[in-house]
């Protein structure tokens, strides 16, 4: 396929020219919710998720049958500051997890009908350490942009992107704090599981990386550039992708959240398309969340990454679209009103 | 089948002798789990769920394979307070609709692969009115029992159970101010929609109804037959016999809670295979679930009933076990630790 954009500053001008929802699509699954056989608003939340989904579908019945789930791997420079409790050699072992089918993903996209399919960045040529230098030229950005943009499949009826990357919670951190600013303490978390020292030295690794780039923290696309890594700048040019073809996504975790702001931190707006599928146990994603005025749907202490948290709500998308579509209304089944 | 019981005494004699989880299997999951390729704690609470199923279930991988949902309807006498929303008429209705796969609760059975039945109790014998007298005599409350025990399938690998009655809300109420005490105000909510002036006599119809049976107060079964309904008495039947054949249960909403606190009232212990699959927005679920120690998978404010909440938690139950049972170890993956 062609990509529609060849530097920051052509994927910028695509941002800037969005598609929104089918409002008479939305209007229409309105309609028939207020028809469906039970007391208003009883199914809640499943009900608000129904007519967003009709709407960015273009249906009044929306449908997950075809889920699709992205993982985006790579590596990351900033690994040499000893901010992961785990080896940089663990990212090419996981992609070769996923492609056996081995991983958490795996089961979670096969219980809930999704086909996935994991995308590994140049894993043998890490990002360059943010805290010395830009983590990735102009070039290499738009290369992993591109990677995402490419990977979504336009017939797909919801996505999920995740990812894998040893270090790319320190990456995720520098995102959000250059974004939405405080103290980059207020961002690391402990990732996999970083010790003490470790956490102290993630905060460190972010405060450099966000004082060596303060050039570029007013432009997202230069924070991404800058502060992020090849499987975050994927995970932007497919969200960014499924807003162009309006497949509805489902937002995974910290890593993912981070990236996926940078669309929304470019142009206002740009993640409507998205809702939150969970809320991690990694600190700074409620916060992210917050920031992104996205109310997560489930809240069960995942912190895995990899789209898992995002998977499994699509267990709660599937309830809810398939009460909408497929219940009976009052007159269909000859059921008196209140 | 043969009941096992005649008599609540004899129902509360089973309840005094009832199988706890195979702690060798759980310990067998407990051990499977810290070898899996994630890092140690990353699944949260699927972690705990699936290691609890291989409890109730007796194996180290267990499964959510043949989950089976059954809804118990019954009308109730205490309409004639004018605490609902909806004319009686309509549990007949939504049977109906039940059978002809027109509800919610079938299109979420659907969704995760669940086998579903509906048990519609007497429907053109309303229990008497709790305002004037007990609402069930004790062959009616054991009959009632007894039909869900007869109910569950023990090859279930999982159980949801599920009520549709008009007026049950009030019922459930008045159970929960017998079993745990407080102001009859602050368990009575709008169930499928009352206003105001309803819900003032919800309130009103649960304090007396509690005055007139006070004598019962003391004894749960008693609460049960007083203050119940038939619908209510055989969620509660099939969660004993879930329990005694070790399928584990996820309950629903404020009604099923309601009914299943009898059992755990009579029995210190007895709800131990049970797990909460959502909070309603009825707000008397979520102070209920505290007095039983239950943490609810899911918040989504529905308010349904019908066993929808368990349900759509049934679609985090099999990620769960999914993720335990079918990913691979770090040894089998050539993934290095930490």
């Amino acid at each position: 396929m062609t990509i529609p954009f060849a530097s920051l500053s052509q994927f910028r001008a695509l941002l800037a020219d969005l598609p929104g929802p089918d409002a008479t699509a939305r209007d229409a699954a309105t309609a028939r919710n207020g028809q469906l056989t039970k007391p208003p608003g009883a199914l809640g939340r499943l009900e608000e998720l129904a007519v967003w989904f009709a709407g960015w579908q273009g249906v009044d019945k929306p449908r997950c049958d075809r889920p699709q789930v992205l993982i985006f791997a790579g590596n990351h420079g900033v690994v040499a500051q000893g901010i992961s409790a785990f080896p940089a050699e663990v990212t090419v072992q996981m992609v070769a997890n996923f492609q056996h089918g081995g991983a958490a993903i795996n089961q979670l996209s096969r219980t809930f009908g999704a086909e996935m399919a994991v995308h590994a960045l140049d894993l043998d040529r890490p990002t360059v350490d943010f805290t010395t230098g830009p983590a990735m030229s102009e070039d290499e950005v738009v290369a992993a942009l591109a990677c995402g943009w490419a990977a979504v499949d336009p017939a797909a009826d919801v996505l999920v992107t995740g990812e894998m990357g040893i270090g790319n919670t320190t990456s995720a951190a520098a995102l959000a704090a250059a974004m939405f600013g405080g103290d980059p303490a207020g961002w690391v978390g402990r990732g996999t599981g970083v010790d003490d020292a470790g956490l102290a030295r993630k905060a460190d690794a972010v405060a450099r990386g966000l004082a060596l780039h303060r050039a570029a923290l007013g432009d997202p696309l230069e924070v991404l550039r800058c502060l992020g890594g090849r499987e975050l700048a994927a995970m932007a040019g497919a969200i960014a992708r499924a807003r162009v073809e309006r497949v509805p996504v489902v937002l995974d975790g910290f890593i993912c959240t981070a990236s996926a702001a940078v669309l929304e931190q470019a142009v206002p707006g740009a993640l409507d398309h998205c809702l939150a599928g969970h809320v991690s146990a990694e600190g700074g994603h409620g916060r992210l969340l917050a920031a992104l005025g996205k109310e997560p749907l489930l809240k069960l202490g995942l912190r895995l990454g990899e789209g898992s948290g995002a998977a499994l709500a699509l267990g709660v998308v599937k309830g809810a679209l398939a009460c909408h579509s497929g219940m009976a209304t009052f007159a269909e089944a000859g059921v008196s009103g209140a």
